[in-house]
């Protein structure tokens, strides 16, 4: 789902990934994550594809939410799992969003 | 491809979008504005995924990139016919890359 037209100045984390040939679970975390994700304060949507590489953009109110999300305990736990097993290689991007546009077919 | 590290503060933009049913034309246009970015001044580079919706991002050196890669009239008549053709819907959002971090696996 495309994330509707948010209010700049706000805050994007861009993750970047490449699985690894272990994804078991995988798919059971990720969507874990993003169920937490939603819970937390500041959280203003999620955007997700995959093909070759994964890209996952996640958008918050401030980049204190940002940290205490990343400080989170399950948060930190699945990371660890991330490293260790699922991915390959990942790049994570912490953005302010200075303005927006969008399109909409009538 | 994931964009490897660059040096922050740089720009990015993340396109989210939802095709229409008429992508006729549209791959080939694609590759094209890819090619096409990669020779414009600033520009760092750029990662695409697509399933349900397609997430690209692409990376500036400065704001004054992205504008003239917007002003480029190429670009500007593929994002007509897009609008025209094969977008449903798309989110355009403007950043500006503060903090990065990666892994890679050994």
């Amino acid at each position: 789902m495309i994330v509707n037209t948010l209010e700049p100045p706000y805050y994007a984390v861009i993750f970047t990934s490449i699985l690894s040939n272990d994804i078991s679970d995988y798919q059971k975390t990720a969507d874990r994550m993003e169920e937490l994700a939603k819970l937390q304060k500041g959280f203003l949507g999620i955007e997700s594809a995959r093909n070759e590489i994964g890209i996952t953009v996640s958008y918050w109110e401030s980049l204190d939410d940002i940290i205490a999300w990343k400080n989170n305990i399950e948060h930190t736990e699945a990371r660890n799992l991330g490293r260790e097993k699922w991915y390959k290689k990942y790049q994570v991007r912490i953005c302010k969003v200075e303005r927006e546009y969008s399109f909409k077919d009538n």
